[in-house]
């Protein structure tokens, strides 16, 4: 028999006015500032009845890059320093490896002459690492990794080095009835066995890059299977089509760190009423890492430009954020 | 300043054993029978804390064919009315397709002539009506097509032809915290501008085949611009590559009608613990149509064998369901 409850609820509804200093702050690890200043005046205005720049809930769309937005991504992707970990641990099966570039260069140690190759090289070191099992497969080898294998300069972790003022953003955001996405250039696949656990964004709110995939029986049971071969670069002009595609509505507010981001944060912007773009700035080479124009991971130089020219809100780490990294916090 | 509203509110919680008849029927147009007490029961197995086969609300995924399954499907798929009806529309501004098939037969009235054609005239209609646009042209399109169409038999709207027990389905899944989703073999652009109003299923939420897209600057203005090159065929082995993609998650229960479904329905029930797999069985000429092995439209041969083989759940819709369409309810 169905039980009915009678419950006394406490709702903290979310309009009315701006936080007061009597409530909690949303965002403690952020220092005040225009930033912060921004992001709290935005939410405001779109979660305020009656106000003109009022947005319905349904449409309360954020998208968040994740290399550089949400985690780290120096000093490389942390995708590739799993993929090059797999490389090495398939090699006992690939005694070619050894004649064989990139891999050979990998295998001796030599990072830099592997990715010499440029993107035909990275390719190669993809398709030889993430194709040719089942996605329950890879998704456990992404879990065993992600459980094990550390940074090589914090000796944290991966899932450790996410940006703590992010994680407060992304639950700031959710609290005001936002549904929260990632629009990544890294594979789908890689990112949805820790997004939920670590971020709060449930498989389906994951949009990536990706290969192909075939179902077929393998002895009768049901499998898909990862084909060597691209399907979607969802980085560029791939990240609004990308959005397009899997979440077919445009967001409000998009958040981002590199000029991979850039049409994401133009998609965004373009449509009508209030809209939040922002880009994190890398400048804090002590706590994290600087770079930006010269930097060929997450590069930031275009967008930076544009961010300027259009007064989009651009976080500048070092000051704008008190913590960096959850386990600063003791 | 925030608000705190002390607010007094009634909750139903689907837990606690199976609807007595005290409690309202959440499936008031489904005959009592096999049928439905098979949803009754696995809605109430997942949702029952401690229960062997409980499913937290996160991975209760249920995914919906479209045509058949959530509405109608003939004397035509109702995308196929658009399109031979945009053709009729673009017709002025293309003079040479009088003299081009399957162009020239439609603009006489000979569906069938110009259907005859195969898959080859399908997409080149597909193709003149539904590239070389925006994606928010579109959008318009289809807007303005299903809010002043007429179906050929019932001279309703075509989004007035939708299942009312799948309606009731629809909701009573989301009250037990399913999160509903569509995977139709039908473009998800031309579906996305009604599920959320006549199904409440958001864009977000919905799976679909599709052309390819690129994003473009026009006057320095984004667009998202439709192109002539299939992207995605969400259809037979495509849906449990589509479900893979786009979710992320595999269902723990489907919902289809035809040989088209197959392939979902054995990837879903393929999943470790409790699951449903149901299959609309259209047996109504009647109310509806009656239709299966030899139909052109929404064919249900093999499928309907390995639902027989694996006891999975068939409708007889004339049997299993009171009421069809929600406009028979007066």
């Amino acid at each position: 028999m169905k039980r009915f409850i009678l419950a006394l609820v406490v709702l903290s509804l979310g309009f009315g006015g701006p936080a007061s200093s009597a409530a909690a702050d949303p965002l403690p690890s952020w220092s005040d500032g225009t930033a912060k200043q921004s992001i709290l005046a935005f939410v405001e205005k779109v979660t305020t009845t009656g106000s003109p720049d009022f947005v319905p809930p349904a449409e309360r769309i954020a998208t968040f890059d994740n290399d550089g937005a949400l985690w780290a991504e120096q000093p490389m992707y942390f995708q590739l320093a799993f993929a090059l970990d797999r490389v090495k641990a398939l090699a006992p099966k690939h005694p070619e490896w050894k004649g064989k570039e990139p891999f050979a260069s990998l295998l001796k140690g030599d990072v830099k002459a592997a990715l010499a190759g440029g993107d035909k090289a990275i390719l190669e070191i993809v398709m030889a690492t993430h194709a040719g099992m089942t996605t329950e497969e890879f998704e456990q080898t992404v879990k065993d990794w992600l459980g094990s294998a550390k940074h090589p300069k914090t000796g944290r972790l991966y899932t450790e080095m996410v940006y703590q003022p992010m994680l407060e953003l992304l639950s700031y955001l959710r609290s005001n009835e936002f549904k929260t996405f990632i629009v990544s250039g890294g594979g789908v696949e890689f990112m949805r066995p820790f997004t939920e656990k670590v971020y709060g964004i449930p498989p389906e709110q994951v949009v990536g890059s990706s290969i192909k995939t075939k179902y077929e029986l393998r002895n009768g049971k049901p499998a898909i299977v990862r084909l060597s071969e691209i399907n979607f670069i969802d980085d560029k002009a791939g990240k609004p089509v990308g959005i397009n595609q899997y979440i077919g509505r445009r967001p409000i507010a998009a958040f981002g760190n590199s000029d991979g981001d850039l049409q994401m944060l133009q998609w965004t912007t373009a449509g009508k009423g209030a809209r939040l773009a922002l880009i994190v700035h890398h400048t804090d080479a002590d706590r994290e890492w600087a770079y930006d124009r010269q930097s060929t991971v997450g590069r930031l130089d275009k967008a930076l430009d544009e961010a300027k020219a259009k007064g989009w809100t651009v976080i500048d780490m070092k000051n704008d954020w008190k913590t960096i990294f959850p386990f600063e916090k003791r």
